[in-house]
């Protein structure tokens, strides 16, 4: 669900960022026309995301860069194994490098936690998605790494379907109307293609939610007994969506109980960046026998 | 260091990202003249970053929305405690609370994590620092945070101060300058008010830099013997920065080595967000006589 | 679905396009000080839409021009009827009368013929709903319209809902899927929030399709008879949508066939501008001994 | 007067609006490596616009993607004629397709329908020209449109001709100034480039304001005898714009009156899409022997 | 022709440029609360332009910044008067300090050069006129200059006239052309509002130019023997332009010649920034007993 | 220091704003397949800058345009000679002409201009420093100008360096610290790659000032003699800069003081163009045979 113009935004306001007026380090040692090549390099095992990204940020630096990648995105690394290779002026190469890591490391992060939470789920109905807990700004790309990882993605903002919690149906219920009319008051001002989800606390509360009709009904804090239940209780009327307490220990005590969907903010609100480093080599390509003395005339 | 236009920036950026075409849950269930207070609430104790961020979220979803900061930034909280309130209409609150989160909770990370590994080196004349490990996009916001908790920030981008490593020092080198020259060439060609630091991986490295002239020399991954030699070794020459194998079990014995400055990479690059909620209240505030008949004139 | 953020960056594109450098007229003919009142006037009856983009356009030009609107979004009016007034400096109630207009005009435009056709649909179960086919740079505003106009909302876009035709589908059964195979494998890799709508060409291709799990199932340029019959045969399993041959002549024909939605290209793609006028009264709002031997100064 | 960064601009935002995280269909359906080929047909007759647009729209989604003109911009065709040809990956033509038709019909349209307003007025003296009755965002594509079908470009926007009316006038001549005067007073203030035009609603206010030195005179709402003896009157003392109730049954009536210029709002702001279609056949371009079984590595 | 659009734009530019991540100094030294006012004051004469330019600063860097004007745009100064008062947060006018005096510097540095010019060809027809060789980026804030300094505008830009050269004459004339046939072709695919100006070399260009029917001949590079010959030629039937080798020296004989129009170069491509100061004074508005231990609390 | 990003956002502005809707001229002139040649070419000697700008300009107006350089930014040339040769379309090379050429005139003048400051400096220790007077949008241009006429750059904004000047010390000095415990308060607060300068006006603040520890001091309007005592004083505790009342006659005389650097607002404030010509040639490339009668289908 990336595109190019997604990434190039993200892109330029990162460069923008991190050499506003250039990496003036590099222009005074590094000669404009010397080159160099890279190596992406995992120092941890895990799964890769962000090829486009890297391309794409090389491309922004210098367009000359070429980017082979050796892994797709989705696809598993043992450390110390090569990613990808990077060809192509040093100068860019260094300015781009940073950015780089900076987003293929998080994007490899999200990848990586997502893949433990789905294999501890396999073999059960439940999905592993992802939250609007994301970083401002990179919800696109985090979210293409928690596919990445073998998750699915929730909605992706306020504007693509509906939410309901207390709060909400607190509001037109208190104007008298029940809960399941409550709901299917918005259901009928709905376009037919906005799913609609409810959050439920308790037992009692599913009954008249799922009679307002909804496409999901979101089990909130639930305990995986009661878990259990309320998947018996919907009966496949709904998707039953688990939320809240997920966590690497709780996660296949919650699949086990039938639910559809399990949704985890850990994913992308608190990742921890992956070791991934750029090993970079630096070829002066300079004459032999220049000297010393022509320094001054390399910027 | 944070400017409104900054802040601003990243706010629009992301509420384009998280309500691209508005909240469809809000706007079908709640009215738009509803209004809602809330209140801004630590769920763990921390120190607070982010106060101006949450009032431009709040601001540029509705100019109307008053948010009132009972807790400076740069200040610790316990869990439990009121950090700020927000008072306006309700569908605002609402659309910014995601937004206004994941940016709070995120800072008050940074900056409740900088606070740690600042108490582990009181009382000696270490210094901890950012890196450029930070979240693409979100550079300005992040090392603010990293201030309120008690950090100083390293330079902000590639354009801002001269960082040489080995790979810089090698391509002149190989041209025939001893490390010696290679500093004092660039030296002689930067503007006064650029600092100069140069990395050592070894003792040996560490004469010849200093020849060159350099403001800082950064000892990269030094056990903490070498560190404290190192220190002896430049004698003042120099500012000291430490980095490498930084954590918060090590940082207190590199501290106490005489290092100025330990750069810790871990304070924005791998930051857990700050568990930090807003629990709203909406008062629908219609009149008592409304009838459900006349719902449909909500919107 | 309309926020501010969306409509003000309409209106700034807008007005840049349309007065890049000024409004040398007004500049030229209007003192700075002078004000002047204005009522945006119907000149044929509909439905009102775009109130709030009359408002954001003279905030944009000058905020201290007011607007008073006597009529909400979604109100029907008759010719000659006050929609709103303006008052404030008359150069900036010039500059954006244009701008206001094109954009109200047009949105009063989509609401009425909407109206319209939900006039024609009263008493069946069929909705109408708008299609991709907007104006480029205008959709949400366009999508607002249709709302004002009691019609539904589509997907906003390719990205929050699957819609499937031929091509698609061609792919995957090349590959050795059968229909009902390919539907259910795309099912399986999607978030549960996305709605998977398939277009159909041919009655005996209904029933592979809901085999595979749909929530829409699209019937296009089907025959009244064909709609009524498709109706029976997908007995509610899913959605039905009729699309392809609508317009005012026939759309109550298809509505009396119990489909659920009838999408209405025509709505955003061909729309005829409501005639809606701005009567301005410019108040010169100058000292009665002024003479024109001052009016040098008055730039 | 298209330049390439307008309408980059243009595109940029549509596709932002179109797919702003993606094509969730043909990312599942269509592998990645899937080419097409595809034929922009007309499916009724017309007189096209719109070439570079559509070529810009493919080369944003996919830099890949050729684009072969048949017909330049201003040429007629016949219903079933094939207007382009397009070919490249798969995914990125489907993306761009409704982008480039919503802006290719559109324009499309309103060339077509200024050539009908032309070929009416053929034989006589008077040009067909636009107004800024245009939809906002899309102005500088409209108008080259109007050009296409051999129409003339009235002023781009206030700031770069005067055009004044009743209103104006008013202002000054409140303050003791004649008519006359009043055009000679802003006359003597603007830059010799700027083109001056009065708007009159009678005939005897045309010798005073041809006396106060104008380009163009617009004749406003005038009957058919009402513009003949106008353009007696002003015997070529200035250029003579008719305006006001024309439409396709009045306009060559109106040209026979000898007016220079006939503004006709209508070309472009209740415009009728052309029927222009695109007919995508896509090219799955796999092996032959890969079976179903490795369909989830498509992505 | 300034309108709060342009300004906004280039202002946030320049803060943008100018404090990328604030002002390190001031937030250091100067604690949030303080109010400092300063007086705008010019060290030399001249002519004020950009008033509105200096409010737009301010107001960026803090709305509650108060600026009032003494002196509006197109006024004449003394060396030591003051031209505009500041009032409000400290650390908000440090901030915008350098930014305002840049663009204010070279606006009124613009209009005083600009009067110059101006005061030497009093009493005769011809007009001063600015070129295309303005700042970029900075266009309009540059012709609002001029306009200040009592001169005129040519056009703004290549869209909004026709000017064409040898060059542009030439091309056509290789086709078989003549160039007074050249001129009426282009003028007759023109709108009507467009000024078409030709640039001649020699005397007997004017004649085949003026054929072709021209609303402003430039002659260029004429002595003023020839430009007098030149306008006698000429004799009323196009707008008269004189261009190349203007200076304070020449510009005189120039005007004296009965050219209508002079353009000037020199107006904005090498303008000297007139000397104008901010000068401020801080109150830091603390409390009498506020000891220097507290000073850690100030941000 | 120049990045691409920051060349191609220069100019995307100007080119919006020199040719907001195209080149009306060159596109009734000129065939849209017509090529030329042109000659950057020097009518006066001078020291270059600008090669890439002049790139990235032909680049953003039409890809196909190819550019050689014959003289790299930072070398002289004679009057007469060609500094670079463009070939390509046309319409293109003409609607790149003058924004290419007001950027490379103002950076070459600004070239020039520094290089006749350093030569005065020849032999001393005096290195010739820019200020932050530049043009509001062209720093990073401007700059790179200064360092390729031989000068070197001071702080590039508020954000990267500490200049403390009265008024910010009188701030802390009023709440009872004295100038040295200031300016160490501030100093503890600071990152440590964060350059502190002070200005100081009279020789007795020069030791309070370098006992808070300062990496620069300025020396503001000091006489020349009262440079010489202050570098003696100073006596390499710091770097000495020299600032005010620097010009053409004097610098040579400061530069003979011994300070370190001489800031010189001139090289960017009041900047003359240098003139710098673009010679087009246009070859029509059409066959021979076409006649005038075909000229219509040009566009």
């Amino acid at each position: 669900m990336l595109t190019r113009q997604i990434i190039d935004r993200v892109v330029r306001n990162a460069l923008d960022e991190d050499a506003p007026w250039g990496d003036v380090t590099s222009e005074l040692f590094i000669p404009a026309e010397a080159t160099a090549s890279a190596r992406l390099i995992a120092r941890e095992p895990g799964v890769f995301s962000g090829g486009e990204v890297l391309q794409r940020v090389m491309h922004a630096v210098d367009e000359r860069i070429r980017v082979s990648s050796l892994l797709g995105d989705g696809e598993p690394f043992e450390a110390g194994q090569t990613i990808a290779q990077v060809e192509g002026p040093a100068r860019g190469i260094l300015r781009g490098e940073r950015v780089a890591l900076n987003l293929v490391q998080r994007m490899s992060g999200i990848a990586t936690l997502t893949a433990r939470y789905v294999a501890l789920t396999t073999g059960t109905r439940a999905r592993i998605v992802d939250t609007r807990k994301t970083t401002p700004g990179l919800r696109a790309l985090e979210r293409h790494a928690v596919v990445c990882g073998g998750g699915r993605n929730h909605r992706h903002s306020l504007s693509d379907a509906v939410m309901a919690k207390d709060n909400h149906l607190a509001v037109l219920t208190a104007r008298g109307l029940s809960v399941t009319e409550a709901i299917r008051h918005v259901r009928s001002r709905l376009g037919h293609t906005t799913h609609v989800e409810v959050e439920v606390d308790r037992m009692d509360q599913i009954e008249p939610v799922l009679a307002g009709g909804v496409d999901t009904i979101m089990l909130d804090n639930f305990t995986v007994e009661q878990l259990r239940d309320g998947v018996a209780l919907v009966a496949g009327r709904a998707i039953v969506e688990a939320s809240g307490n997920v966590n690497l220990d709780t996660v296949a005590g919650i699949a086990a109980t039938g639910v559809d969907v399990i949704s985890v903010g850990a994913l992308t609100h608190s990742v921890r960046s992956l070791d991934i480093g750029l090993d970079v080599e630096i070829e002066p390509a300079l004459p032999e026998d220049l000297g010393a003395e022509d320094l001054g005339a390399d910027r």
